[in-house]
């Protein structure tokens, strides 16, 4: 998909908050507190200017920045937007070049939402894409760490304006210093991580995923009559039950949640029950025992009723849903990428298998 | 005492180490493997100008440098020398201005003896002094605290060469951080922390501790007949009993050693049992439930032969000892000090005491 949206205005961020629901798999934190800080830094900044990354000179400095830590947290230790400025900061300093654009680090749920307020907050523009394509739980399942892009100089920072700079050759060793000082930190934090030119940050960019949620959320708001018709035509959706939540446990460890969530049939799928296992983000949907669904595919609870996505911190015994999926960014399709973020990198020991041909199967 | 000491050669190490097992207090490591490093150090690289603060420009960045976390973690994941080279550079990259010399967090155990090595490995001179004049398990516990000179920005590397750059104004989140961070490390990193100009540096510093070290260990080697009398000729030692160690418990938990040890009175002490109890370093020393000596004076067992002292990760059932104390720097017998460093700062609920006047009661 082409962008065709140039600058994200007040009245774009209730249809980017919905997409950032629909894209985030259930995870990346409410996009609600993101939305009313977008709102206050547009209406007192004015609107961001959505860039391509051919917009930039090849030496520009791009930083991915957004939330880490237990979404669960994220809904009530809130950020005050000043942490943006000091991530600026501490990597101009290091790096001895000014930030010439932020962009989202994962395109789902809150962290869809703050690169917004935050690049109005610095005046500066926003690149129209991510490094997920939607939302994951852990640093190293960034499109980077497949191209042997560095994570680091990576920077944390809280709400006291607490600045944590990490440089580890290692990504796995990166997430787990970070992780280990967002639990220090009281669960989440604010980073900016990642840092690239715009040369270099054009081969891992997962483009024009912002204007994708944007149009997404559009669709559902305009809908006449079924919004999943409307979602469909703008992103292919997979929808693999109608049902109720009848169990829902969840658990906030080491900067996590995790948990499970079940669904028994409605309708037409009265009699069958799923289970969805968590960890931040939708991972695998399970039916009598076997997959139906997996990541790195975007497995998530949409309201039967309005199409809009309910992140994991928000799943309810008796929410009406339907479980949709949708395809997984081709870059995580590779092998290179399944090792990544593929079910096995969860801890769940099956076999990848596309959601169309999944679906091919069950529909 | 005026220093007369002005080059560290590697006829120094031992007594300087000895020194630093003395003042140690039970803490900071064992010297063993700093020793080895200093020798490696200085035959390669030539002594190491010990300098005072007056022989700075006031503006010289002055770097206090040591291994923070558990002493039983430290005698087994070694530095390998390097991290104290990418500590320069973080912290010049942040500061903008050149190393021009390296000086002791804490003088005690390892940490007396690895600025030693770290200034010879990068060509620097080391500042006679510390911000402890002993060791003490905490980084608020350095003397820039009680001057509202700030810690930030600090750095940890560890072995692999990660790096983690600290800014936080408020000294305790700050020790929280960073004890986050070792921990995730594994158990200890290497770090400097208070980087000062020698101009603000002048005003926390507890001088010449360095000399002080290698004249106690001097003064222990060159002994002719009692080594407590010659150790009591360069520091007033005050022996609270000869005896035998006849119990310790030890657990590594949260980047600390904590634990106690008991002592069983010999000769003209038989009757008498003392126990210590530490964090790192010997915090308290009580006899029948009441206090003998207490933190911020400097309580360390002696071996009851050599005088050389134990730090806590080597006290052994069996071992043969005189458990001495010594006056705390007076910047810690203040009100603000012992707020800081005061037996009620580690949990202990009794008044601090002057060793000296302890002493006079039970002698």
């Amino acid at each position: 998909m082409k962008s065709a949206i140039d600058l994200i205005e007040e009245d774009d961020l209730e249809d980017l908050a919905v997409g950032c629901t629909v894209l985030a798999g259930g995870g990346g934190g409410d996009p609600r507190v993101g939305l009313l800080m977008a709102q206050h830094a547009i209406r007192n900044n004015g609107p961001v200017r959505l860039i391509q990354l051919s917009d930039l000179s090849a030496d520009d400095l791009v930083v991915p920045v957004g939330m880490i830590g237990a979404p669960t947290v994220m809904i009530e230790k809130i950020p005050n937007g000043n942490e943006s400025k000091v991530i600026c900061k501490v990597l101009e300093k290091r790096l001895g070049k000014p930030v010439a654009a932020l962009m989202p680090l994962e395109m789902g749920g809150l962290n869809g939402m703050l690169p917004v307020a935050w690049a109005s907050l610095n005046r500066l523009p926003m690149v129209d894409g991510d490094l997920m394509g939607r939302a994951f739980p852990e640093l190293q399942m960034c499109t980077p760490h497949l191209y042997g892009i560095p994570s680091w100089p990576g920077v944390l920072v809280d709400e006291r304006m607490q600045s944590i700079l990490i440089e580890s050759s290692d990504d796995f060793w990166f997430e787990k210093l970070a992780r280990t000082a967002v639990t220090a930190l009281g669960g989440c934090g604010c980073a900016g991580f990642y840092p690239m030119t715009a040369e270099v940050a054009a081969l891992p960019l997962i483009p024009n995923t912002v204007s994708l949620a944007i149009q997404i959320g559009a669709a559902i708001r305009n809908a006449e009559g079924d919004p999943f018709s409307a979602l469909d035509q703008v992103i292919a959706t997979y929808p693999l039950i109608r049902g109720k939540v009848v169990d829902v446990e969840r658990r906030t460890t080491g900067g996590f949640v995790r948990g499970a969530a079940t669904i028994e049939g409605l309708e037409s799928d009265r009699g069958r029950v799923v289970r969805i296992e968590f960890q931040n983000e939708n991972l695998i949907v399970l039916e009598d025992g076997k997959p139906l669904a997996s990541v790195p595919d975007i497995i998530t609870l949409l309201d039967l009723h309005t199409a809009k996505g309910i992140v994991t911190e928000h799943i309810r015994f008796g929410q009406r849903v339907v479980l949709a999926a949708f395809r997984s960014p081709e870059q995580w399709r590779s092998a290179e990428g399944l090792k990544v973020v593929g079910p096995r990198a969860f801890g769940h020991e099956i076999e990848y298998s596309p959601i169309e041909e999944n679906y091919a199967r069950i529909a």
